[in-house]
């Protein structure tokens, strides 16, 4: 951490500054400028992140070193992990293709749409049993009842199962019937559900918030992983731009950014980062390209009925075509899709 | 809403449609362009919002002409709603002052900051004890017994008082001992605590999100309301913008938006906005005289040993001086500030 | 500037970096932390702002302390510099009220306008000749002919007159007939133009570009001042948002950084940054009362008739009550409002 | 185009907007919903896309259903355009390797470079003799001096060239001397620029402004053709956002919108869009997986030496990396990569 004196610092202020950083048990390092001072602080500065030394009179900025984050950091691990969904292994040369409709509907559309999927080459089947929706006005999801319809679904075609959870209260029924729980965008910095979700033991698809920096994110993941919960993955969606053109502005160069950062495995998710079905597989493709663990796509066999973002779904036939190219360019890049048998 | 369809779209898909609008309950009424057929769609749009219009063949785009809010929006209720906390009134020529720490801290710095923000002219006294923090190893807040802390300092120097809550299961103890429930710009889509707190009586602060539209930020009261508390004050905190130079990007513009969409009072947060001290007092008087029915400043009386967001605290002094400027600005554009005594 | 190394750094990359400080004529200070090294660039390190060192082997990154303008920054020049514009003053205690249509159409529509501006208490008229179009269809400007028709106007009125350049062939033909050169938003960083307008001496009106920083807005006014022209007033327009609400996101905390930083006036334009004619007028006052030097408004007596902007402009009667709130609002702030006297 | 009234507009109202849309030559076709009244206008939209419509009063929006532009939409030419730049073939299945410094230095670095990126598999060869710098202070570029230097690398080693024009008055330089004319990201809406290299014939290389939506981008090139230039590629080099991370945000899904809107090529260029040289290639291969046209990188022999952008330069052997997996990918798609010999 380096600690910048403002133009005008007194003395006093420069010696209040040292006292502070040694009274928390680090060393301060003095460096006079011709137009500033600064003082560098040597030792474990994340101990000290929390600490408001900017709000100190005379200083003009803290510039810290070393990121936010310990344990999500590759200095911390510098192997990529492999987190394993019943049996799916993601991130280490592993590739996980995650697809279904963005909520559950009734047993027999689910079915449907899980046989072909699997038939696609998809390993993991996911559903909305509780569906954040921007209106009171909207399908709320099935509940309890749309975990077990996922459940039947999965079981009968080989997919490990992942759903979102929205409330601390319906952590241990999630857990109880899904393989894999998935915290949303709009919930990446709900700290409760983050607390709650990393003291099970389940793998957590942990999605970026439209506006949170990849920083912001890996400290998200962070709070997971503090819990003792190591089954972390992450997932670009898109983040906020001003283009309408597409519902969200698809970062496909955070997923690099990570990589570097973090050990932890990240997936793409083009449908909710673009919300138009002429895009995703494009799309799909640049995030194999770029080096995603995986891609997760909403596919639906009914659009225009389905109950929540239907305009944003792929048909299965549409689905089965990208999937193709992506086991093309998985194969290129030397990736594996593991699978698990149905009944 | 209207309807506009692809260059090719073939008759069928037009009478596909037309007979799904009118399935819904509504007329439609096709103008046949030289370059694209448009249907208008006759009735309560809103009904219709969700339906994935927009996911059948042949459809181009699907244009709203309502907002998606009811009970928000102004048509339904074109007075301004004044909201009562505890005594003191905001909206309709009330103007709020609310003040104090990031954090409650100990009880002794709370009843030193509660009084000197009394003596500058704040009427509301804000304290969080749940405290999200981007870092799990960061202070979180001193839980049920900050807000008690909280509780008896306003109780003492007559302020009603405002915190926030984050967990749904910790809302029936902030309902108990708060004035005013506050959900932060990062839960302002976590539509379970919006529902839970919809569901109280207690005056709700709504903070807008760091990447919500003013349309997110009406359909996030639209669920408070939607479940019968009519108690929603908006907040405006800025938003992510590309310029460092700001913690975010004050949107100072959106009050006036709001204003003219909705009855609801809004109020402007100039800490959270600028994250600067220099800055905060000329954002202040712009939230004012933008037509902002409150100011939201965050006060301590040491920032560099405060356990919150030190830095862009601003000093009691500095509070009163600006405080001073607001009231005289209040006047000027003939708004009042309610108070209630203390013991 | 602070040179950040990487933590593999070897004892020879650290040494070549040090040559390279000391070769550019600065010294350097070596720091070795616990878990970083950091060097430490004592002397003027504007002179070395420019030079690839982030691009040498074994740096992490380089921290720039002071910042990259000199001429523009409050440092260089304490006191708050005020331009004159014709015997109108902007800056240090002035306040400019420059308004008039987005265009300039035929010589009856301006004097009416001119007229209307000047008895509602504006003191520069502005209206553009050359205009920038997104559309290559839309309409262009009267070129020179409207530089004349403006000029002639303003001098019947008593209002110094602005005008956009946007070609540097044309910088002659604007400098001799109009008051103020006005580079447009989308001209910010047209270097070339900048380095044109620099060598005149005449006041320039420098718009912010809808994707700068504060401190890339300075940089494109140090090469103004760096020709020797230092009359330079700098404008908040709106940048670019997400909220398709308003047609740009109004930075009005942007006036107060650049307050922070330089000794250039800076004045708002509430009618670019909103787009909407009825947010003009709190978002004219906000601009205001967080301390700028001066609000541009644009102006039109029939709207659905101009040739460019109309849906954005404000009728004569509309900006006469604006006008007398913001002559209110510099009064309670103690500025002045200079004029000149008209034919 | 669809106008929609405002709730209270009066029959009035409604007739005057109907008469300014025939007045124009148009067809109104009037739709009377439950809450708001519409306008279909039936006819050639475009003709009044300038027109102020909403500016009338009882007038609350315009719907345009048309695209601004015509020369540079799918519509008005259904086929994918090839542009060809002295024997090199960019779009239709065509691939660009663009590659060279940011800035032309000596003959030696020139010809080096070229060298080593010819040998690598790139196709055309870039340089930049005029530079837009941020600081006025930094090195601005050897001029027409530069020019020869590239014209006499790109001769020498089969490689037809390409640099950035800034000025107006130096197209007839650039035309002599290049191959291909550059319009850089800040002067994308340079209309004057846009206009000029519109009337010459030489192949235009158009990068996206940072705070461009894909509409403006297509707009600006809309300029270059209507001047009767139709040598047009696009080229997405990344947009502005909130995270630091990276030196733009990589708006890889564009290249897909753009393929829907338009037949024009277009490129990416990952140097610019990430800044940093560990993301370059990941990115590159994620342009070329989601359709790009051509891949546009900045290569340096060394970069810590560089005169402009070193520190996101590739070396000359990490490009050659690159480029034998950007075959690769290009060989799976189906995409031919032209080159032209030597001397």
């Amino acid at each position: 951490m380096i600690i910048i004196l403002q133009s005008g610092a007194s003395e006093d202020q420069i010696q209040h500054v040292i006292e502070r950083v040694e009274a928390l048990g680090l060393k301060a390092h003095l460096s006079r400028g011709t137009f500033r001072t600064i003082i560098g602080v040597i030792g474990e500065e994340q101990k000290i992140a929390s600490e408001p030394l900017r709000a100190i009179p005379g200083v003009q900025d803290v510039v810290p070193v070393l990121p936010p984050y310990k344990l999500a950091s590759r200095e911390a691990h510098p192997q990529p992990s492999i987190v394993e969904v019943a049996g799916v292994k993601i991130g280490g040369g592993n590739l996980a293709m995650i697809a279904g409709p963005c909520a559950v509907e009734e047993p027999e559309r689910m079915d449907t749409i899980a046989r072909a999927i699997k038939a696609a080459g998809a390993n993991i089947l996911r559903g909305g049993a509780y569906k954040p929706r921007t209106s009171p006005y909207a399908f709320q999801g099935l509940g309890e009842e749309g975990l077990k319809i996922l459940r039947e679904a999965g079981d009968q075609h080989g997919l490990p199962v992942v759903t979102e959870v929205m409330d601390p209260r319906c952590v241990p029924a999630v857990e109880k019937w899904a393989d894999m729980i998935q915290i949303g965008a709009r919930n990446m910095q709900n700290f409760v559900l983050l607390t709650e979700v990393g003291r099970t033991r389940k793998p957590v698809l942990l999605k970026r918030g439209m506006s949170a920096t990849v920083e912001d994110l890996l400290m998200s993941a962070e709070y997971i992983l503090s819990q003792g919960n190591s089954n972390v993955v992450l997932c670009e969606r898109g983040v906020k731009g001003f283009d309408k053109a597409t519902r969200n502005l698809y970062d496909v160069a955070s997923v690099a950014v990570v990589k570097g950062l973090s050990h932890l495995p990240i997936i793409v998710d083009p449908s909710h980062a673009t919300g138009r079905p002429d895009l995703i597989p494009p799309c799909a493709l640049a995030g194999v390209a770029v080096g995603a663990d995986g891609v997760h796509i909403e596919v639906h066999d009914c659009p225009e009925r389905a109950k929540s973002d239907g305009p944003q779904a792929l048909l299965p036939k549409q689905y089965a075509e990208v999937a193709a190219k992506i086991r093309q360019l998985a194969a290129m890049f030397g990736k594996t899709i593991s699978t698990v048998p149905g009944r």
